[in-house]
């Protein structure tokens, strides 16, 4: 695996300043799972009443972990909950072994903390297809405990990276009743992509109040526009856990307000985008946004199947305004397009219009827009009412360096 | 885009030696189209009575001379009839000129060589956008006419090619009762990938004797399993056109029979090699093999998840044995799968076996057979009885280099 020195050319110019949620606490230890000299185990507390709702990835070869917690949410909230994420090792293809560490480590935090199993939640990420040394996490519990502060959820953020070259988090707040409410969460993941390294992990706080099956709708809902519109490969780790925690501390209830939607969408959207600006190699983001399709389905199809195309990726690092690609990219989406009902922007640069190049059209004027960092394809299929907006990063020499040059 | 100097080093050591069909003749030409100093323009004529089967892109967006073609496939086998392929120009997304230009093509023809429209086949590969000079074309008709020849089906293969690296061609004679029937085909693409530059074009001839219904069932048949089992980086071409022409000349009729199918299926399976072999910086051959999928759909999907994998593709780039790629593609491709029945070869190596590494796994085994320049990949579900075959290569920094660092 490449040792990555260098952050992404795409990262936030800063960390953000997190508030202290109310409800939650945090600490980190060096586990030594398998990082020498740096934090691989975060700890984060929740306080008893706190709805939890996921999202998991759907792959048929999922993790443990990731099955344990699956079957954990909607389970009773009237305990205080924990959730422990260790880096380093994924615990994920090690047959029997892998539920085996999940029970341990769950068992172990259950009664440190007294509270019961179907509270504790799990998720590993790093390499796979070796054991987990459970022990050494179970070790550190007490040491966690002691550590335990609602002002460490920054270094939780960084506990929790793999090949990430930054650490993410975004936070937001909100007035509901003329009562504050905040929201902070933090993420891992350079892409959905090597199920080795770079699982996506996402765990969002807020102390608004919301019951459990709200709660989980809200998440089920926003994840669509949100960490399900962002791609780096195609590829989807085995590992992928998205947990949003609602501690009820700030007393105000919150389950049908639309600025705390709008405030929770927000978070959402900039931790995927962080994930995108994190994407391996990746040196320019790229918004793809299809309008005029004949239904939502076959809009988010073509809009995934531009963001996936190889040749469109390749384009995009070469800075070329290549129109054809995406034109190809449409044609094989599998949903509905008419060749001559067709047209591309790229930036604010009309392309190619009703099925062929723009008479107007002068590629200087696009290629000017390729050159920076932040690229927007548009395509109108013509077709329809139906939009849909994907991101993704471009594809370049630094993702073959880091999953082809080095050996694993 | 690039211009390729070096010849694959996967391409086959020598050009085969292709035997004369009975009832096809071949002319090529420099028409100037687009290259300069090289034949950009072929021509077959084909005796009245050959029969024509054909099978084309499913591209949504796909071209004005694959449209064309489509229609004509079916249609009285009574006269003779012409294919007409230029390289420099895809006739591709140029709006109702496109269409126009197909028609001004075979009008000529047609008018040419005494023959119903119906019966003249184009196809055009090359850039994508511009107007294809037809005049051109037209205008090179009569010199194309005075050069016809059985004998040069090699100088065809090498006037269609765009961004090949070396000409295709395969060969097979078969004994039908007691008569020798021969069968010869090229092929050109590098992957059915870049729709400006690299469609797959392929043209197969035979004396045989076969009724078009029965023709077209063969040839869609054997599509399955040979070119549509081939794929380079999951972009398809809006140009892809596939013909088979059986001229009947050999005057034995191979409707039926087995040893015919399996001579025509050798031949295609040999083109669909030839074009992976040339994939844009392919430096492996890999072979997928899944067995044990609860159906054929699903061996399928899991076949392709695998050889689309850009984590797959570069680690085999990397010559790293890692099995664990496999695990993710096979859990995301959304067919049927259970994690702890999963076994997984590379060559002959079992690297992981019902959910879990091998016991007797040594990597320095599996990284020999992956220093091969031939990868052979196998994944067993361990569900059904369902299997399924594809053929790729590996992502290297020679695609990116093909696709980004040159502009079109």
């Amino acid at each position: 695996m490449a040792k990555i020195e260098n952050v992404s050319p795409l990262a936030p110019s800063a960390f953000p300043e997190l508030p202290e949620i109310d409800g939650v606490t945090f600490a980190t230890v060096e586990a030594g799972v398998k990082y020498q000299a740096r934090t691989d185990l975060m700890l984060a507390r929740l306080a008893p009443g706190t709805s939890i709702a996921g999202v998991f990835t759907r792959s048929a070869t999922r993790s443990a972990a990731v099955l344990d917690c699956q079957e954990k949410i909607g389970k009773s909230a009237v305990d205080s909950a924990a959730i422990v994420v260790n880096s380093g090792n994924a615990n994920a293809f090690t047959g029997s072994g892998g539920a085996e560490s999940v029970r341990r480590i769950t068992e172990a935090v259950a009664t440190e903390f007294e509270i019961p199993e179907s509270r504790v939640f799990t998720a590993s990420t790093g390499v796979i297809g070796e054991l987990l040394p459970h022990d050494k996490i179970v070790a550190a519990l007490p040491t966690l405990s002691a550590a335990l502060s609602a002002s460490k959820m920054q270094d939780a953020a960084k506990a929790i990276m793999t090949t990430d070259t930054f650490a993410k988090a975004s936070t937001a707040q909100v007035m509901v009743g003329g009562k504050n409410v905040s929201i902070a969460g933090i993420a891992k993941g350079s892409g959905m992509i090597a199920p080795d390294m770079a699982t996506m992990l996402v765990y969002i706080f807020t102390d608004a109040m919301v019951e459990q099956t709200k709660l989980q709708g809200l998440l089920s809902e926003l994840t669509g526009p949100t960490f399900n519109s962002i791609t780096v490969d195609s590829d989807t780790s085995t590992s992928d856990t998205l947990l949003l925690c609602a501690t009820g501390a700030s007393g105000v209830v919150c389950d049908e307000d639309a600025a705390f939607k709008q405030a929770l969408h927000q978070v959402m959207l900039d931790l995927a985008h962080q994930v995108v600006r994190d994407g391996e190699g990746a040196t320019k983001f790229v918004e793809i946004n299809v309008t005029g399709a004949a239904s939502e389905a076959d809009a988010r199809k073509h809009a995934l199947s531009i963001a996936n195309s190889p040749l469109v990726k390749t384009a995009i690092a070469g800075e070329d305004p290549n129109w054809g690609r995406i034109v190809m990219a449409v044609g094989k989406s599998g949903a509905a397009a008419d060749r001559d009902k067709l047209s591309i922007w790229f930036g604010d640069i009309l392309v190619a219009k009703e099925g062929w190049v723009y008479e107007k059209y002068r590629e200087e004027d696009a290629a000017e827009h390729m050159k920076g960092s932040s690229i927007s394809i548009r395509a109108d299929i013509g077709i329809g009412n139906c939009d849909s907006t994907v991101w993704t990063c471009d594809l370049t020499h630094g993702y073959i360096e880091i999953n082809a040059d080095y050996r694993s």
